[in-house]
């Protein structure tokens, strides 16, 4: 059953918030609703970027009646002209007297700022309500708002015994329905997908979103240092999606220009031989790239995870068990237990026969955790 | 909230039941209730093999008060003189009036028989009350009875990567404290406990149970082909509970010889090089080993499971990725993802950051299925 209090509408600006997760490029996911008097009356969620922010959507809905209403939005409101006026200013206009944001912007031409404007102005302001789940929505925002390289979502669907494939190479189908579902939802999700050149020439995959309902394409990244993926590679010629290629300087210029003329960028990121992980993500940063799905080989999986370069990890396990040696997520391995790359906030979700298990990784070692 | 009907007295059969597991050795847990007049007159439980059966200690409880009752049995009474007289008769001479059974016995002795020898005398009995739990609470001693070779329950303990232990053989420790009471109560629960040589030379364990509360030690069984176990080893030399070595008729005379003179009984199981898994089951059977929990290294594991010899497959995953290539479950692995050994029965437990996964192997392919 429902209780009213702040929660209560809260959770909704939270609801249409997370409905919006893929559809607002490098902007965060952002939802207000404005209620007056015991009821609401405006709703407002961000829904591209250049269109308005939640703010302004709800306070457009509440046409003028905003005099004396409470504002609950998920994200500090802007402080500052970006390609829309401050919605701070907005909210001071038309009259509201009290703003509950659920976290702080952590974009540096906010940060507080926006907060402090509201409360110069005598409008009583409460941070912090749903904080954490509201974190979690804009994870992907933060990191890059903060540090310019995207967010990247590192996915598996192995056996229970931690394989990707079979001896011979057969892969189809370990997961279920179900599961490949969640995926298709990921890849909508993230602005770009990114597989090893050895997914390519083996499955040939178009990498596109196939959902119940419409989505969207992320960009499709291959690394292949050596640049051995065909012209005829579906992420090549099908135009599903932009395709990027990333190579290293090593690489040959006659294949990289054929590709080029086939319309996919080709990237250099170190003098190779391999591809420079922590180049390319700065390249795809620099792209406005703010989020990536990582649906790689074991290899592929393996040194990203390695590079620290992972920010979560969604383990999808089939009731299986096929030996061999085609592990999920291939690595030379730490020495000592206490060096294994750990797992927080673990989440276990059961899907039929399938489990899905994921987190972040820590950056530390328990050991050193003193909290 | 409590609902009184049959099934809240077949239920609580079933915990008294489900509390001796471990206790009875080949034979198996029973609960039985005797309801008269709207309370319990009669409560039971079979404790120890050689002991009372569950029916008796009820009857034996009700003092003569049986006549016109109703008992809840969680397996069919018996119907044979065995170590004790037909338990069957004893209800019969009580005077029960009816008699409520959860599953049958698949005892060739009884089978049928006992429900029948009740109906004969006018005896109202009805089966298949909470009959799967009552089937799934006796797993081990119907395999047993209806084969003669142990079931096995295999354990692994791993990272979400499928490793057992770090690049360098650190696994201490991969799961966390209530995975290994867990670990410790399924010790308790089986007869037997059976890892491989390496396990022994690399970690030196004593292979016992240990609880917050006492419990039973299984008979420690080293598979080792070449018979490379120290004398010193804690499980020849510490006296925690009987071993057995599993060898074959290749290995070192001398040294089985030395292994008999130190109180360990070695088995040879084939010509070799390697033991013969299902001679070994066969063997373990034949001394009234009814139930073993493999805790193998990757080898031992992969094989037990590729030679169709594994019951139930039991999983702990600790959130950790360490890389490397010591697998939990190691073999060549299966041609096509559809041979995958698939787990049926799925259950996934949350253990705070530990998960554990378990099921049953199926006997055949998902795709053989046409239930």
């Amino acid at each position: 059953m429902d209780t009213m209090n702040d929660e209560f509408y809260m959770s909704l600006a939270l609801d249409m918030a997370q409905r919006a997760q893929g559809q607002t490029g490098i902007n965060p996911v952002v939802g207000c609703v404005v209620v007056k008097d015991g009821v609401m009356i405006g709703l407002g969620t961000h829904l591209q970027r250049g269109g308005g922010h939640a703010e302004v959507h709800a306070l457009n809905m509440a046409a003028g009646q905003a005099q004396g209403s409470t504002a609950y939005v998920t994200l500090e409101p802007c402080s500052h002209y970006g390609k829309t006026p401050p919605c701070s200013q907005r909210l001071i206009d038309e009259g509201v007297t009290r703003v509950v944001v659920a976290c702080e912007d952590p974009n540096p031409q906010v940060a507080g700022r926006g907060v402090a404007m509201l409360r110069e102005q005598g409008i009583e302001v409460e941070v912090g309500l749903l904080r954490s789940r509201a974190l979690r929505l804009n994870e992907r925002f933060i990191k890059y708002i903060l540090t310019k390289q995207p967010f990247v979502t590192l996915k598996t669907a192995s056996t229970l015994d931690g394989k990707i494939a079979t001896r011979t190479g057969d892969s189809k189908w370990i997961s279920n329905a179900e599961a490949r579902k969640i995926v298709h939802t990921l890849r909508h999700r993230h602005q770009g997908i990114m597989v090893g050149v050895n997914t390519v020439l083996a499955d040939n995959p178009t990498l596109t979103t196939r959902m119940d309902v419409p989505g969207l394409n992320p960009l499709r990244i291959v690394v292949d240092s050596t640049l051995r993926i065909p012209l005829d590679a579906k992420v090549v010629s099908d135009g599903g999606a932009p395709t990027v290629v990333l190579t290293t300087e090593a690489a040959d210029k006659v294949k990289a220009s054929a590709l080029a003329a086939a319309g996919v960028q080709v990237i250099a990121c170190g003098p190779g031989p391999r591809v420079d992980l922590h180049k390319a993500m700065t390249a795809l940063g620099e792209q406005e790239i703010s989020s990536i799905l990582l649906e790689g080989g074991g290899t592929l999986n393996g040194a990203m995870l390695e590079s620290g370069l992972v920010d979560r990890v969604i383990l999808f396990y089939a009731p299986k068990i096929v030996g061999g040696t085609a592990g999920t997520i291939t690595f030379p391995g730490v020495e000592r237990m206490r060096d294994a790359i750990t797992l927080e906030g673990l989440e276990v979700e059961v899907l039929g026969d399938n489990v899905c298990i994921s987190g972040t990784p820590a950056r530390k070692y328990p050991e050193d955790d003193v909290n």
